[in-house]
């Protein structure tokens, strides 16, 4: 790739970026008290097909956080009674996490704002 | 939008961006001992068009930095020689901050760096 082309193409990933996760932030926030990382963890657990939850180290793989700040999120959603985490016995690879009923009826609220705040946000900044 | 299309589309985004956000923070940080925000400030002020630099305004936007991190990035920059602040007379609008001998040196030692990362990871992460 052509320098000049990579680097229009680096600025116009930022720009998009930026713009999404600034308006998930704002909408999560204002209209469930969610932050962006608390509703992407809510919602990788919700949507995972293991229902003992998901183990800490996949988590921040998919949804790309450092360790300190997912554990940081982790220890809000906690705090608020929205997901448990439990130490797994048979598997020493780790503490896992699952949504709490609180937890998935907060995801089940907030869930239809991402989505149009997404669809919104990538149709009008394409 | 399809509502799972959408969030699929999202995902990639912020996958990529994870990607190459953090490729560049690695490589400039050890290779030229600058932040990733660093050097985009760097970047927009010795690619500007205007000799007299830019206003702390059009940066934030240009590289999307809320007001308190572009603060502390321009700070950073000003107390290792890099960037100089200047309030200007003839406009009430603001501060302008331009680049120094020293900074426009180590922004053309750090871009062949910066254009390879986003060569590289963006073409193996397509």
């Amino acid at each position: 790739m052509h320098d000049e082309v990579a680097v229009k193409a680096w600025r116009e990933l930022s720009r998009q970026y930026a713009a999404l996760s600034c308006a998930l932030e704002s909408a999560l926030q204002e209209q469930h008290k969610l932050g962006m990382s608390e509703f992407e963890v809510l919602d990788r657990l919700v949507g995972a097909q293991d229902c003992t939850g998901l183990r800490m180290q996949e988590l921040g793989e998919q949804i790309h956080l450092s360790q300190s700040a997912l554990s940081r999120t982790v220890a809000r959603l906690e705090k608020d009674g929205l997901v448990e985490r439990q130490l797994c016995t048979s598997d020493r690879r780790g503490v896992f996490v699952h949504p709490t009923d609180a937890g998935r009826e907060r995801h089940a609220a907030a869930r239809p704002t991402h989505r149009a705040v997404i669809n919104t946000t990538l149709a009008s900044s394409q």
